[in-house]
């Protein structure tokens, strides 16, 4: 039996490329941030907690789960820095530096800030001498907890997507 | 039989949200647009053809299979306007300009060009008065067909990915 011919249009079975976990700001905040927040798991480890300071931003994506030039990870905040003098989001190798203002993410559905966005850039060396790099994270995060919410976890985690090389 | 208490750490059986259709530039021209010049069908039509200069930004994203901020058409490219000194790219309410110069997609295996693309902005009203909008697509072309190809298809397209609200 002869196989029916197609011609030009034959379809091939193929894989589609393209098809990958690329959240929206609104979802990160809104479903994995507040889920995390609020202790309740996931089926799958999508989003894995890592202290993304003890790490360069070249180390981190051996710990995602996910990605390839963006990188999702938990990480939790950390208050003693908050009153002291000491330079923030300091790595072995550098420190991040934010870029402009945070900035209000909004629910689809109406005017209400769900959470706040900053976004920050990789300095090699110390500060006043650091060297600009490509290495950019966005962090996420809840504006507050409303007082009737009464979250299980009280920890107060910030989500951080780092790093992600821009195209230059 | 009682049910197996697993406390906070109880997995809910949820959909996981942020999976979508995000390809890179790499995939879009690589596999997309190369396959569509070649003419070769797939088993969805992810993508459509249309022109989109017949149709004002704001009416495009109704005619896309796929996308909330992004949509992706496939546009003939118009050999027309070529040598002409009318006005290219224009459109019912206005017309689309293009900001910066086409920059070169390589290929993640090595340092070849596979593929260019350009950016636009949207203005409403006519050249020289228009009023700059929010709107944005990325043009992609293949750089040149090689001699040896011989594809079946001799029609030049561009893939084009109109438009893209950007987030303020």
């Amino acid at each position: 039996m002869e196989e029916k011919c197609e011609g030009d249009n034959k379809v091939d079975d193929v894989m589609l490329p393209g098809f990958r976990f690329h959240p929206t700001d609104e979802e990160l905040v809104a479903f994995y941030l507040r889920r995390k927040i609020q202790g309740r798991a996931l089926p799958i480890e999508l989003i894995k907690q890592v202290d993304i300071y003890k790490y360069d931003p070249w180390d981190l994506p051996k710990f995602a789960t996910t990605g390839e030039k963006e990188w999702y990870f938990y990480c939790p905040r950390d208050r003693k820095y908050r009153n002291s003098a000491r330079p923030n989001r300091v790595t072995g190798a550098g420190f991040w530096k934010a870029t402009g203002t945070d900035r209000p993410i909004y629910s689809s559905e109406g005017t209400k800030c769900i959470g706040l966005k900053k976004s920050l850039v990789f300095y090699r060396g110390r500060a006043a001498k650091g060297i600009k790099t490509d290495w950019m994270m966005h962090e996420f995060r809840l504006p507050s907890i409303p007082a009737d919410s009464n979250p299980p976890n009280k920890k107060f985690l910030d989500r951080t997507i780092p790093p992600n090389v821009l195209l230059l």
